[in-house]
């Protein structure tokens, strides 16, 4: 394992981290933009900018595009979250050059006028379809209701009014300030030569415009409000609760990963044997996601109509034992374990690699083995657990909720 | 990479895969058994089976059963199918030798009553919710249409008929049949001690009994039907199309995996072009399945009412220019980059690897490095793709279709 880095004079950061035994390899970019950094009129730009990517650039129609992914065999991806436009693929060694270049050209997109009103129907269709979806519906509604005016509680989708009303002239401006390569990171992972894949990105990203591409950082502590939605075609309670956490760029953030798991993990948490395995509630998870400058804990639970208030009520009594009196030596235990062996597969492939290489690059500009993640994870103590849990209380949410009309 | 293999006098094959260079490592028991072990009258069993044996043991509890998995931090899972019930776990180096005395006990489960009767309904509404997925609905219903008395034409899930009439003692006898040391074979694939393994599964399993545990193997050419089913609450039209393949142990099984990805992968194949890019179906793809002795070819395809003799006519013209003109050699070059990149990809992590090892062994009794099926999918042929085509004519199918009702 061999970490390699250049930073161009544009900006524009090329890192990769060499696995020689590997037998395939990944590669990506890492652009720092996403819903938080848009503005209300332009909100849903970030992804529907994404989708533009693929539709072609001065030299490549959106067919040669897909061909020419075809012909590599890359497994291919591309996601936008409120913070990070991702794009990325495995591939045979043999063909990694190839993709490299082919990634490279799509960052340059053509943005021609036909293909954006051609996709606004189908970035309008996504929207319609994820509003159908309740679990997804109530963690975005809770997100905007916690975040309350801070940029991160942004829809990444955006709405139909505001895709509608988008001009193709404002994506190719936001384009212009957010895809500059000093907001920018490229990445590589896996079995690969590194001065081949850095000469050409070198070459090829040098002429690249630097930009102005800051964004504000903000911690925010949640507005802390409770709201219910009525719809009158759903059949089950769907609650989302959000509390404030640490930042990406923050020690702390193992501890608090940890304390998910042990609240809210899929199976064996308090959530699980409280909610889930009593038969109170169908689903019962809680995530920490830690973001740029500021963090979240948000669980989601769903339920019948007759549960809410035993569920709730439920939900409250496993925060006060929490606060009361804390986690034990057990529960930590078992929680690093969950998140070691989750940590070690996911980086064990090239594909799962890149996205850590490329987010602790992103986030902190530094690089981190998998060895380093796993000797903090391992030095978290139950009194690091208890301490943030005095100090963020998650117990003092944000609480959003849709479900039927009540008689 | 080290091949590992020992048989018990009671014919349990032990196989293991040590990669020194892993970092983690997988485990899993293969059971051959699934629906088409099953006859009428206790249709549904092998699934229903497969949650009773995270019911517990006469030592454990379910709840200890789910307490020791969670102390490992182990992902694990467990899945049946038309011919296999796999169990298996990937898990830190360190957890493998506890995850592996777990996975053996749970062999041996308690199939308590009591038990039983609560997971039936959990099963009932696993049958409704498939049964409310257009996608899921139109394959089996296909399937059923297709092998037309053929037993890989039995539902995984039965029926809610099948379900309610099955007692705990019917679900006894067909695990004392089924789960037989000499039907199973136990793998484990990463970084691991084999001596220490195998010898925990050599003491651990050495007193299970044989047992009589055959399978008819019957090759199956389909039955060539077209059904077409209404549903009034769909919108769009679900259609499955059905034809014979070679089997699991044919040689021909990589020609006619790269068969399927020309005519049918989701992006760059025939189907892609001719009928997703040019918008007349949202979704069209086909796939070859090899089992045990027979295999299969399915299309799944969904379109709006109007569009749906367009598709077929389409579809049509699609396979007899297959069967007239044959594939390309460009064609060719492109599946083989995508099944080669998927499989090396695959099989880089334990967890994956596994999979391959013990279907492997399950089908052949036979140990295939990576590289064994790297060499044989490069060794395929247009010729050899289109001769597959002419035995086995794919454009002669079943065909099922659900949809909305008709003017």
């Amino acid at each position: 394992m061999e970490f390699k880095k250049k930073k161009l004079a544009n900006g524009l950061v090329i890192i990769g981290e060499v696995n020689k035994s590997a037998k395939s390899a990944a590669v990506g970019f890492f652009v720092k933009t996403g819903s938080r950094d848009e503005s209300k009129q332009i909100n849903g730009v970030s992804h529907f900018l994404e989708h533009m990517l693929f539709k072609g650039t001065e030299r490549l129609s959106a067919f040669e595009v897909s061909a020419a992914f075809d012909r590599t065999g890359a497994q291919f991806n591309a996601s936008t979250s409120e913070e990070n436009t991702v794009f990325y693929a495995g591939v045979l060694p043999e063909y990694l050059a190839e993709v490299t270049g082919l990634w490279i050209e799509l960052m340059r997109p053509a943005l021609r006028d036909a293909d954006f009103n051609i996709e606004k129907d189908v970035i309008k269709e996504e929207i319609a379809m994820y509003k159908d979806l309740p679990s997804f519906d109530v963690m975005e509604k809770c997100r905007s209701l916690h975040f309350d005016g801070h940029p991160c509680g942004n829809s990444v989708l955006g709405s139909e009014e505001s895709i509608d009303s988008l001009t193709a002239e404002q994506m190719r401006d936001y384009f212009r300030g957010r895809y500059a390569p000093n907001n920018m990171v490229f990445a590589c992972a896996g079995n690969f030569d590194w001065e081949q894949i850095c000469s050409i990105a070198a070459e090829c990203c040098s002429k690249w415009q630097e930009q102005a591409a800051a964004r504000k950082l903000e911690h925010c502590r949640g507005s802390k409000k409770r709201q219910r939605v009525e719809k009158t075609n759903l059949a089950r309670e769907h609650i989302c609760l959000m509390s404030p956490g640490v930042s990406a760029q923050d020690a702390r953030r193992f501890a608090a990963s940890l304390l998910g798991v042990i609240i809210g993990d899929d199976v064996g948490s308090r959530f699980f044997w409280e909610l889930v395995d009593k038969a109170l509630a169908e689903v019962a998870t809680m995530q920490f996601e830690a973001m740029d400058g500021t963090g979240a804990f948000y669980s989601y639970i769903r339920c019948s109509a007759e549960n809410v208030t035993k569920v709730l009520d439920t939900v409250s009594g496993i925060f006060q034992s929490l606060s009361k009196d804390g986690i034990t030596e057990d529960e930590l235990r078992k929680a690093k374990n969950k998140v070691l062996s989750a940590l070690v597969i996911k980086n064990e492939l090239p594909m799962g690699r890149l996205i850590d290489l490329g987010f602790n690059w992103t986030y902190l500009e530094q690089y981190r083995t998998v060895e380093d993640d796993i000797g903090a994870i391992k030095a978290v103590t139950v009194n690091d657990v208890n301490e943030l849990t005095e100090q963020f209380n998650p117990g003092d949410f944000t609480q959003l909720s849709i479900g039927p009309a009540q008689e």
